[in-house]
């Protein structure tokens, strides 16, 4: 519980300073230098991608006057999303979630926010981020980042870990889209287990997203004086976007249920059909090869055997029987 | 966010100016006409069918005193089914759903409703819609259409589009019940992907009748002073509508797993008789060929060969195994 | 919407005057004459039978001041159960379930109850109905029917249709419990479309009745002056069958999971009795067979068929080998 | 609902009177004999073990001023358990559980609790009753029944009540495992209707325990002036029990459904094996005897028939093709 | 329910009293030693691992002014996990979840605590406990344990145990991922009972966390004075942390679910196989045992037998066939 002192480690701040008609990034090496910040009348933006110098963190606990379990909660990868609201400052845990290969590997990132009157503190668990686009927003001077304040800011770094969702959401339904492509066909033989892989794949989305709708929800209902009534409407936005990608889950883990019940039937016919194979062929013969043994028999005194035209008239019930066959396998619709 | 100056598009604007005793219809080609209509002592609705002339909606936005979310919520097709009560117009997003071809191709159109205290502005992303009763009803100088607010206008158009979706209800209850019957009469083969082509349908109008009930709900107890105390009964009245739609898609969804179970047991019923044929003619064929494969035998001394009415004993066995087994066979009910 | 004046149609009205002491049967033809009823100390409870007469809904409409709306919900035969209270008047939607043949042929009809102070008009969809114990307990001059109001009287006829409801309950179980001692004793061969009949009884009562108890809920709750204190013990009474038939009812739809449970499972064991059959048979002759052609092959020099005893040898192969293969499979309880 | 005078029966009342030093069991054969205890100062327990004496009950209700629907609510067996509480007494209806032979023949009976300041009247359906501990009981002078007020009694009767619920838990439970042991060892061959009967004792108990619990709660929310403020923690303790047996009962649910999920994959791996010893004897033995078959040909000019190791050769060839095949098996993992 | 004299057993009892700047670990043998240390400014635990001496429990009853039920709660080991808010004291019903050896054999222990100003008595039901940790923490001068309240005493008995589950979980977990792999992979035969097994357990871990999680959120909002408002911050620590097992418990249960699933198709699949070897040998080889028994036959007049090449032109025919056969089994992709 007490964060003792740690080795000392390569840290990595990136601090922008940003307000209306001004832009400055730097790169601080030292967490004292904060405290010029603080007083200045400029919002800043501090994002720190080092979760193991604990002497940093204890820093930040201190210059902003942060609970200790919060700090824990920053620190625990493991933690749900969820809000906290304090006297001074909200915090928000969240989880971003990416794949930078195909979406059988999708990665998770925890990644907080601390924000109070002027100050957006971000604590992402590895370097990738999906922040770019925000950074780029920033530069620009006539942009809605500059102008809104620190709850806008902290709106948008949520709206751009969601719209990943979406993302994420869209590449799940398009690979189902395939496999269900692939199953109604029965062109390609599909792995059962690949049905499956998606099925993980939206069970971390919906583990991910329900509680990320949830702290929306708390956030939008939070009352505190650090979220502006203008700003509300945005919240409200992505957690309508939440609801939606949440419907769509819902709607994918189905349409998965039904492909397995596809695969399955695909399953069972295709062995009715190998069976009706075996069958037909079986029923004809058998009673055929019988004929043909009794005809094979060496008794002394078979009477069949002497007449002229026995043998054709063998071949006769063979090709009879054989036809009758084939007439009651039609009829029953086996081909 | 900014809705920035687009291209001028071709623009399709419908108004129709109306009051009692009073209707007029007026294609208008620039958005500075609205403002004369506003000032008149008549209501009036304008239909907008293009959701692309970005200046166009900056213009409403303006006209209006629009909020630029609600422009976004118009624009993003989307958006589930909401309503937004503001202080000055009501904001209602919903959905058209139709088939112009068969139940299969069910089209998605997202439709928008702002209306304040003389107007109402709508939105479709297609051309196509389902409001021509409607627009005949307003002709209709006695109608309600006239008479009422714009609160009973938008509902009005509610209700044409919760009609359609009776109407696809109708259409899927039909198309299940007609598998149904052929797969219970097993006279035709129906496809598993047919049945789950209904399910798809149900889902569909699922996922939109859920959100359109809960508008309604919203919308009743909304207490606008633009929904006039005589229109909620009617709102009511869509919202019981939802309310039995939603149940029937529900028993249709149990219908539906049933038809699978019985299109499976189906699968496997067949299965077993394939089985019976199998076994029934191989295990009455099979003894009688190992019998005459041992009279095939080319043994120096076997004393039945040589006995004079050795073959016609040995038929007598054959037929006796035969008709035991068949006995055997029948007693067991395997045919 | 307007109720246009629709082609005179021979009418139906039942009309019975009754209160302490008084009870009287009219056949009124026309609806003024209701007009002096109204005035009377007497209740009176005024029968419809016949909902394609709009004009004589109309004159209804403006005697009893009731809003348009409810007359459409009275005529809309597809309106869910419901209550609604009015200031001078309730409103309740009800349905009767009944059936004249079998539990497969369940009739649904609509009936609808306006009571006032001194008024009960009731709306039946088609001319049969499930009050003729109403009928008989009026004319008993002591009954509890003539000496309490009409939301009493509102009550009995409630109570008439849950009722009912019960004995449509207790078919369904009898037949489902007849389908459970066929399937289990697997004396007769039950169709799977049999069970799922049932099923459907069960949907269609259970879409019934949901609405109904939610109906007699707000009608406990409902607080109109039009309830008296000591009809509500009566309709908490109705309320509760409600919610034990629902019960019973879900009971009802595990036992039939249960019963296509158990009909699968049959099907699977009878096809592995098909299996065991065939492979027993098939495993001990194949090989005789073979050892059987091996002996009729025409080779020159083949040392066993000069034996002496050899033919017997063979016999007592097969045999053995019969004998062995028999033990393998009792020992792996094959049958 | 008119209880009217009914033929006269043998009656069957048992009265204890008791109190702190004192207890007296009475065999009264009239009704009326109660009031003489009503004016005392001891409470008293009346047993009533027969619901077919209406004279009986239509006197109680007149004495004790009972609603005649509380009278049918004890008559009526087919009650929900529930609680009702009135101004000057307080009815409990619930449902003895208990079974005589074994779970399976579980027999349910209800039993109804009235109690006011200074008696408790119960109503039992049969002659039965798990009371005999609390009879012993109120014959210890220092016991707590004696000393505590009628809704300890009442309490003590409704614990005993639910105390052999959790006996038949228990039997169930027992009767699972055994299941579970014989199915999964695979040595006693247990038939589905086995385990489905079980399935059943659990709906039975569930749908007695369910409204217990909720009985329980509402008793304890109750309010009512008889019920001391020292009985409540006992109160709740039997609801804590309930929500325990509640608990329980949908594990063993749930373990029933893995039973017969084991059940049926163990028939189709029986299945499996059966079809395996078919298919390596098959495709062993076929090609054998067509071989066999060839040599038995009777061809004119067949050179291996003349070779002087052909047949031995083809022995070979037999043995060879046999080993070969069983290899192919063995690496396949068929036996 | 009165807690008569039993035999007297030789009693552990531990007793530890601490405070900032003081720590002495008492091994006290008689329970009226406890008094003094309840007039000691400092807190003291005292820990239980009997509950079989009665006498004892008994003494503590007294001493410490509890109620008899509560008492009986200590004792009766099949309690449900709560928390009881009394006046002078709380008492929370854990459970420990422990495995001594794998985690199929997971061990369930009771685990009460009572705690008032400055006494926690804690009563276990075996020797064995997960609070050696907390012993440990307790001899640290300056450890958070000493200087916190009773309060935070109790949390940290509480956060030992629900740190256990975590354990649980993930062992649980990592056996459902090695199930998973080998049932995946195919490589090692998988036993369904082993998949049921994981079930079991994690149907265990469920039934101790969710009322845990239930008494931690009653805590939460208990508003004891023995609650302290920075303590809450911790036990809402806890209580997240139970959301999460039940979240991640949830999820192991649907992967057992597809783990299941998975193995069924797996079984199907592998049956389709044996199915189509044995159609495969059988197509093949049926027909040409049948033409070898044709020509086996002994018929005077059979032409082909007098052929120079008959014997060769079967052969072409038999192997001609078998290639043919061969192909068309391939293009159906049977191998």
């Amino acid at each position: 519980m007490d964060l003792e002192t740690a080795v000392k480690l390569p840290i990595s701040l990136a601090l922008y300073s940003f307000g209306e008609g001004h832009f400055e990034k730097h790169h601080i090496t030292s967490i004292s230098q904060i405290t010029s910040f603080l007083a200045q009348d400029h919002k800043f933006w501090l994002n720190i991608s080092d979760l193991e110098n604990i002497e940093l963190l204890e820093d930040i606990k201190n210059i902003f006057d942060i609970h200790s379990l919060t700090i824990e909660d920053i620190l625990n990868t493991l933690e749900r999303p969820k809000v906290e609201v304090f006297d001074h400052f909200i915090l928000i845990v969240a989880k971003m979630l990416y794949t930078r290969k195909g979406i059988e590997d999708l990665e998770s990132e925890q990644f907080s926010i601390v924000f109070g009157k002027n100050y957006v503190i971000s604590f992402q668990e590895k370097s990738f981020d999906v922040f770019d686009g925000i950074r780029v927003r920033l530069e620009n001077p006539s942009g809605k980042l500059r102008k809104n304040g620190t709850d806008y800011f902290a709106y948008a770094l949520l709206d751009a870990i969601v719209s990943e969702y979406y993302t994420l959401l869209e590449k799940v339904t398009d690979k189902i889209e395939v496999l269900e492509e692939e199953i109604v066909s029965e062109e390609k033989r599909v792995k059962l287990s690949e049905i499956y892989n998606q099925r993980k794949s939206i069970q971390q989305l919906k583990k991910v997203i329900w509680p990320t709708r949830e702290l929306l929800s708390t956030l939008k209902k939070s009352e505190s004086f650090l979220i502006k009534r203008r700003t509300l409407p945005f919240i409200n936005d992505i957690y309508e976007q939440t609801v939606e990608i949440i419907e769509n889950l819902e709607m994918q883990r189905e349409s998965i249920t039904t492909l397995v019940e596809i695969y399955m039937t695909n399953i069972s016919l295709k062995q009715n059909e190998v069976m009706k194979t075996l069958t037909i062929i079986a029923t004809i013969f058998i009673p055929l090869t019988f004929l043909a043994g009794v005809y094979g028999m060496n008794f002394k005194f078979m009477p069949e055997l002497e007449w002229k035209f026995g043998y054709f008239i063998v071949w006769g019930i063979f090709i009879g029987t054989a036809i009758i066959m084939a007439f009651y396998f039609k009829r029953r619709k086996w081909f």
